[in-house]
């Protein structure tokens, strides 16, 4: 099955649109699990997924709140995938990019050592940094495109030709497509270049959109923008939020409950 | 001691501006060492540290061959970086990108965890992706500028009001160096764009140059073009040609005569 059939059977089995980012958080976590749990950092990823891997699509692992913890870190990062339902998106959030034999390395890493169905990468370096990882046909590569904060103006909005790079980098996914599975990366805190965004790359390439919530993104725009004709093909991401909700015993009846409402709220503009 | 010393002291102390790229590649390595070593992946590292320590300034670990083993792959960077002796510069060339906080959590494991004492960024983010890392005012931030492959073009030669993207980006690392020590990398394969950074740039920033032997860049305009007033503030990698220069059991030592070898034409022209 390729990545964009597991993302539709599970959006639609679900009937939703969320991604719930596991952001680990050694400050945020709550405090009483340092002393009932043996492994503290897996068993609240163990909780959060419990509970709530039958009202999203897709959980996001971002790789730094994992490499921080060292070794400890890695193994917390291939106990927690492997807890996750096979039917469920997993994308590691890397944001990688490098060359040739180097780029060939992370894609292994990402989608066969650590068994990811997409990963993020940053497309400064062009075609080179992204086609190792279109060879695995049936993963996905989510290319940033117009990132989510405030300095993604610093480059991405510079003009050539009248037409700020983000479009540029846009107009190259859709045809980086043709050689593989390409999905976009695009802040909701920039809804009309969403918009922009979704006409360019049409019907049929998946969107990843962090950047609601406390962040500042609107979700009615986000839906209604960036979603595909049938209100698809898009993972709207919410880390903190969701995962920190509580941080007594209910946790993650908390998170679920933060969970569900955001579903809803999505649900009600799709 | 901050990173400009400690690099300017070991340039001098070995006469040289060689870094060599520890990219270990298990299809590469001596095959002997499979058989004749417990820990081969290490005791190749360890050999070429030991015999090239003296003739060169810098060594840089690509973290994508580090990650592609998995647990073991961190354990191997670990001990690598603590056999490297204190005086010599280690670069962790990770291209990592993220923003607030989870920039934060890379320039921690990056600069806390792994020891670092310079790192790669990319820097389509804008300064929000770079800042964490700003903060580490004794280490060093390599951001990508001008990177060495053919597909480099695809954006970072986009021009805006006649300035190609790659002039932006430099501009932006004169001004982030303010904030905290910053560099740039830029490929040998671009010896007049190279040349123009450095005029950008001025004589206080360090250049990291990949890009040399296999992939096409010429020595001679590395050393011209690259090294600031002084003839000094670069560090221009070699890995493959270097590490894998044997596969017998004088491997280190063939690894030795060429950086060596590169050490010698890169002092010919400073």
């Amino acid at each position: 099955m390729d990545f964009k059939e597991k993302l539709s059977n599970i959006v639609h089995e679900n009937d939703s649109l969320v991604c719930v980012g596991l952001d680990i958080d050694k400050e945020k976590i709550p405090k009483f699990l340092f002393t009932t749990s043996k492994d503290p950092f897996f068993d609240f990823n163990k909780s959060i997924i419990d509970a709530t891997k039958d009202i999203i699509c897709a959980y996001k692992l971002n790789m730094a709140f994992y490499e921080v913890l060292g070794l400890e870190g890695f193994k917390l990062l291939e106990k927690t995938v492997k807890h996750i339902p096979r039917e469920v998106i997993i994308i590691l959030d890397g944001k990688r990019n490098d060359i040739g034999n180097t780029a060939k390395k992370y894609a292994k890493s990402l989608f066969e050592t650590f068994n990811a169905d997409a990963v993020t990468i940053n497309p400064y370096l062009g075609i080179d940094g992204v086609k190792p990882f279109l060879e695995y046909k049936d993963k996905c590569s989510f290319i940033l495109c117009k990132t989510s904060n405030p300095s993604a103006i610093d480059f991405q909005d510079i003009k050539t030709q009248g037409k700020p790079l983000y479009q540029i980098v846009a107009e190259k996914i859709k045809d980086w497509d043709k050689i593989g599975c390409c999905g976009a990366v695009v802040g909701a805190t920039y809804p009309d270049e969403l918009k922009t965004i979704r006409g360019i790359l049409g019907d049929d390439i998946p969107l990843l959109i962090p950047g609601i919530g406390k962040q500042g993104g609107n979700i009615e725009k986000t839906v209604k923008y960036g979603t595909n004709s049938k209100h698809e093909m898009t993972i709207i991401n919410s880390s903190r939020e969701i995962i920190f909700a509580g941080d007594k015993e209910d946790f993650a009846e908390k998170s679920k409950e933060k969970a569900e409402l955001l579903k809803k709220e999505i649900n009600r503009y799709r």
